[in-house]
């Protein structure tokens, strides 16, 4: 008999390359796994996330679960995790489940965080936190432009032509804006039913060329409609990219 | 005929061996010369700065001065300046000035930052930004401290006992306290006319005693009575401080 625990975690995804695990290269899951073979006293555990995130993208709630062969209070586990991880991971909440809760196929809403530091300075600390945009993006544009992103569209043109997934729509509950004026930083923040490879980023590459006026609002709607990637912006950088929330 | 320019700029420590100048180490001197003997075309330009910081304190307006074979304005310098230094420095203003100015001899007033993270969870996103201390900290009893640093004291018991000043007599205009809840985030802010090697990072080791109970809020005075290093708390780290201002 197993016990199932769900976790929940932040990471800075600056050092990591991405969360799934890959021969070589330092990954969220080969870290996670190595600490929970060595918990678990040599046995293979194996996690499964909730999704995967890109080298050098943020996990602010970030969900994995995995299934452990010993009893362990949920404290006990927090602690054997945090005190094993490396510092730019932290475990924030371990929970017994079910058997019938899936990290992955169990969510039902996952939103992203997308942070845009607009000043014609760059911050040194937030060269790793956010993507420096240094021309003036209009607001009141951005929100007409967000608006129209909300409800249910095929996504085609906003995935990696690389996807192998065929149904691509999908449903954006909230797509909103944060403007902080005093860190003259603007934050874009995506709600969905799920997200196709690479999405908030190209709709981010987009969006901007909409807020400094190289491209009209209506945009949108017409990239909704033409389903190509290659008339959508660029792919905004990973490092300005958070997985802010996994729903349940 | 030289033209001096007054410099403020931020830097994420993280990646330095200090403000100062040293070989074969990464300082924020020794980049800012070598960027400025570039653009002067070879001739050696030496950096004054208001003062040292050391490896992996940061800044947020540190502030230096130069003078400079050419005549160039002040954004043409700020451009320049920019578009050389790597990403973790960041020219935030040029001004030219006077030959009477003095980044360090003329500077009146520096104020000083402390960030800690006071939550039993680490934070990734902090762990180079801010001290993290797991134990509550009582902000009333903290606050109670401050005020008594507070005014013209005798730094002796707060400076590394390899300091070779002589006269260890400081006033502090301001050591005050804000509160982040929301961020479980507890900023010191300490504003004086000067301050001593490692004085600020050995106030805050001091007052980390005093609000985590284990010292009572009149040890403070005890400290600055005793004159003797050995009686206050040990060096806060390095990362979790700022030089925030410097004021002429």
């Amino acid at each position: 008999m197993t016990q199932r625990y769900k976790i929940t975690m932040a990471y800075d995804g600056t050092m990591f390359a991405g969360f799934q695990i890959q021969d070589e290269e330092r990954t969220v899951q080969g870290d996670l796994q190595r600490v929970l073979t060595k918990i678990a006293k040599g046995k293979d555990i194996k996690l499964h996330g909730s999704g995967r995130t890109d080298s050098g993208v943020h996990a602010l709630a970030q969900v994995a679960h995995f299934d452990f062969p010993f009893e362990l209070s949920e404290h006990a586990m927090e602690r054997a995790l945090n005190t094993s991880v490396a510092d730019d991971l932290s475990i924030l909440k371990v929970e017994k489940v079910g058997k019938e809760f899936h990290a992955r196929f169990s969510a039902v809403e996952k939103t992203y965080l997308y942070r845009i530091h607009n000043s014609p300075i760059r911050d040194p600390f937030r060269r790793e936190y956010c993507l420096w945009h240094p021309y003036s993006l209009d607001c009141d544009r951005l929100q007409r432009a967000l608006e129209r992103i909300e409800g249910e569209h095929d996504f085609t043109s906003f995935t990696s032509t690389k996807s192998p997934i065929q149904n691509k729509v999908r449903t954006i509950y909230e797509a909103a804006l944060i403007h902080n004026q005093a860190e003259e930083e603007i934050d874009l923040i995506f709600r969905g039913n799920g997200f196709l490879y690479n999405m908030v980023r190209v709709l981010v590459g987009s969006l901007i060329e909409i807020g400094d006026g190289r491209k009209p609002v209506e945009e949108i709607d017409r990239l909704f409609a033409c389903l190509d990637r290659n008339q959508a912006g660029p792919t905004a950088a990973a490092h300005g990219l958070y997985l802010k929330e996994v729903n349940y």
